[in-house]
């Protein structure tokens, strides 16, 4: 049973706060089921791998974005294109490194944080680690393998939340998808 | 540590794809969780209950919608107002009673299952069932108890996804709040 038909043409704008409670739901499923911190990270970046994976097809149908020819053309897409379509924000792109391969994403404000509180004895949870591994899933698909993992959370104090992206090779050839 | 200050101001449009992975991604792993889907069902009310209740508060702020007179108008506010706003689509309102105490709602279309294929194994799963606890906690919140529930969904081969609403009685006083 497939129900993607129109996908690409049937847009929903919708606010995030259903979107922010629901994750918020996940999140604390996953700390119900998993003895520490870390192990809920890697559960959260892996499942954000698998939801990249499908959502770059969508992503590159509705932004007709073309192939970027540089890391630097990635970022400005990731930033302004990307992130402003299924989180209605626009990061800011800075903290190049000089070879130019990794560069931070400034999130001012983080739409999955709202509401949010986290409990003392949850100082290890990356909460938002889903969008590390969305991120690394789609590159994936479009043969860039990149490493993601955020640098500051305003959630465990920092005065901003900045996820870090940084590239390791172009993947050669057309691996077949799966999930992880 | 409160992250609420700048929501009634702050809203966020994004397009409803990410929301609809993350939450397969729910479902997907309450599935991995519970026993049968009987289970699955019954903790997707339970979380959508519990984000009713918190979301109820930023609707009235967002909506500036008043006290309701009556059902019909609680139904009009739920499918033009809060559906629109939260889920990006518009349901239709029909099948009342003759008593006015119950009254359908249409999604012709629910972004929640797009992408989704049922799996045969899973066949009694209300894959969409945390709305149904989501529209039970934001009306308990606002005084109406009522019963919420899938009558049809295009998941499991109907041709529109319908939920039943029943009013069952006004609660008297602010009772207190508190997760289920």
């Amino acid at each position: 049973m497939s129900r993607q038909s129109n996908r690409a043409t049937d847009s929903k704008k919708m606010n995030s706060e259903l979107f922010t409670l629901t994750y918020g739901a996940l999140v604390t499923q996953l700390c119900k089921d998993y003895e520490n911190d870390e192990e809920v990270n890697k559960q959260l970046d892996k499942m954000g791998y698998n939801i990249g994976v499908r959502l770059i097809e969508d992503f590159l149908a509705r932004s007709s974005v073309g192939r970027c020819h540089d890391f630097r053309e990635t970022a400005d897409v990731i930033a302004k294109v990307a992130f402003k379509m299924y989180l209605g924000i626009t990061p800011s792109v800075t903290n190049w490194s000089p070879a130019g391969d990794e560069f931070s994403l400034i999130l001012e404000s983080n739409p999955l944080v709202d509401f949010v509180e986290l409990p003392d004895n949850h100082s290890n949870l990356v909460y938002s680690n889903l969008l590390c591994g969305v991120l690394r899933g789609a590159l994936e698909m479009v043969q860039m393998a990149v490493d993601v993992r955020f640098a500051q959370d305003t959630l465990r104090g920092d005065n901003v939340t900045e996820i870090r992206m940084k590239f390791i090779k172009r993947i050669e050839e057309n691996l077949p998808a799966g999930d992880e």
